[in-house]
């Protein structure tokens, strides 16, 4: 059941990543260094609970770049895109049930602050440093894969930190779509649909460029020397 | 000796949540972003000290929603429920002897803020989340089971961060009974109950729906894209 | 260089653990929640860091206890304890040459908030937490012992949270006492001292009531239902 | 490509680390403990994404540290130094474009708070155990290294906290210099530049003292007991 998984997933998601927003707005207390831990923090549990299942993409751009890149078959992309974009509009949906959110800044998906080209270089750069991080550590296996989830997920949290201030961020189409069909309000909408997907592609190429090759670890180089111990305790255990 | 070791685990949950949020009533400087972060924290610590004896369950619903999936002996349930309910009790009494609690409200179980109704969806939907979350991490095996102290922790987390402003949350009726037994207090307490009872059980049934299959991950269709190489490391690992 | 080690370590332990208390106490900025992370996260480093040299004790009451439970050699307990209590005085005393520290206030070791009794029951409870999570962690073949480090780490983190703003803390008595030879400030130091010492050897005690047999993993009953796929795992992987 | 990853993994290091200090100067939010986690992960995620490829120093005194120590060939030190030093004009460059840097103190590289003296002792100091670190966990096969990412990670962190406030910190001269030439201010740059490479220098020779030998495992004297059980079980993995 790898389109529930996704539903369910992207669900949670946005259900606590955007609920985190939400709450704050009116009850106060989670700050936004807490809003940040949340991002960072759903999208790894998620990863380590249903990675197996479904790959965890949770993620239009995830999974396009993963396909671009021959990680994923072709045929599975619209069935996941749109369990994805379901997942998001029922996260944003049960929201508006619960609470009384009058402002669309509740979400922080569509006013961003300040000039529209600063927001889509932002939101540009943060996706590329978000799936060029996927692409390290869930595409070569070279990488200690089971610290992805931690990995993708503290990177997550850091590009909130960085760039949330600034216009919100997304690097996730369903994570902008889905609560401004729920609201509809689309002001705006454009930069992170464009960013995040011109950002985890230009990713995901650049990762591409500085991938060695798929040779097995004893024929690198000499010079991978500071992780050269992990490669080798790894290398040995298989 | 698997109850004592739910009592002692489930005392020190308690002890080290209810009394972050003890300690920040009368001192302050703790911060709400610090008791959630005590709670998961605590939680992680136990898991990963003595989740090989006793399962870590710490939890009434955790312990009944393994057994109705088939994870726990059911001839167990009743001493395990007594140890957390005895733990958490204990607890409770621990820190009232300790601090000079006088208002219901420093155990922060009693009194959700706003209507009845939404503190209990929003109780179903985390338990609903905490449990799925953890039938993923440490009932199935393509999972990466040693990461389901950190994962079910930061889950913990999250949740707290996300519900915690609203009315306190739970997921634990052993949590929300103990104090309210130690402060005569059963107001609401309901809520708890019900919310947690429920939304764990759904939680349980949810995962089970889009667990795969048991089949050997060799078998599993290519498009399990994402984690790929976590789970062959892993498999061939084996 | 086992002494070595304890020494650095120690060192390094209560410089950066006391020097964000100063620094936060001159400059501001650091929080509360953020001195209770640099104590969690410098021992989590060091464990990591030197482990596999000396056992990264780094704290009397560790090395009495470990050797109580007889999973440390008595012949080498005074050249520990001695390196440490070495440690942590160079330590202060670096913090006294760089910072103007006119309040023995700067170290939060000597003036307890409320009553002593309070204080060294809460001393009494978290040196037991403390030392029941080491003894699950790191002297128990079926714990994840890969993750003691972080478990160890995140439980002094919550350790001080909990219990920081009414007495300081202190789990350890190199650390309480080197500032206080380094301030000449001996007040309410028994406490401390005391307190660990009680706690941390009830917590190997308590461990130790509750661990169930050194049997081998596939003898266990199958209740240990919750961790059962990690343990499962990992004794393959053996 | 192993210099394109270098320049990649430098580049985003100070793009979120200097952002992050940006970013909250100009909207706020991000508070000072936001600012020390984003140093933390940001490294945390490149050491996973790409220490594979690399070996993920990001750093010259790293570089010039391993090459002393005979971790890293001497003829590659030019173009790695080169490879960071670009990076991280590179994201200095790119925060000027985007944002309206008009105070040197937006990169707080170059006020050190106080006397030059005490910025320089904590330099050496907070550089020294930031490579101890290093020589540990990444050059010492006994060591769990493929937590190296997380410990490093974290070690960053801790010293952002600790000595942040003091005057800046930086243990990465390319660091310092990049955002410096890019706004050319030049004052007091010397003492991060000094600081970090003789701290660096004396923790991989602190380190290289207390190594033990690189004798196999199984002939360790008995007295490493802390951490025996992890290091048994890799031992037995291998």
């Amino acid at each position: 059941m790898e389109e529930g998984t996704e539903i369910i997933g992207t669900y949670f998601i946005i259900f606590a990543g955007c609920g985190a927003v939400v709450v704050n707005e009116i009850y106060g207390s989670i700050t936004f260094p807490g809003i940040s831990l949340v991002w960072g923090l759903i999208v790894m549990a998620m990863v380590y609970s249903v990675g197996h299942i479904s790959g965890a993409h949770f993620n239009p751009v995830v999974t396009i770049t993963l396909t671009l890149f021959q990680h994923f078959p072709l045929e599975q992309v619209p069935i996941y895109i749109a369990a994805q974009m379901l997942g998001s509009i029922l996260a944003g949906g049960t929201l508006c049930l619960l609470f009384d959110i009058s402002q669309e800044a509740y979400f922080r998906l569509t006013i961003p602050v300040g000039p529209h080209r600063r927001s889509l270089i932002l939101e540009i750069i943060i996706s590329y440093l978000f799936l060029f991080v996927i692409s390290g550590v869930a595409t070569d296996n070279r990488a200690i894969g089971e610290l992805a989830g931690i990995t993708v997920g503290m990177t997550i949290l850091l590009n909130v930190f960085v760039a949330g201030p600034v216009y919100g961020t997304s690097m996730n189409p369903a994570r902008s779509i889905g609560p401004a069909v729920v609201m509809r309000v689309y002001e705006g909408l454009w930069i992170y649909v464009i960013g995040s997907i011109v950002g985890t592609i230009m990713g995901g190429f650049g990762y591409n460029l500085i991938r060695f090759t798929d040779k097995p670890l004893s024929e690198l180089p000499k010079s991978t020397s500071f992780i050269k111990t992990l490669s080798r305790t790894r290398s040995n255990a298989r």
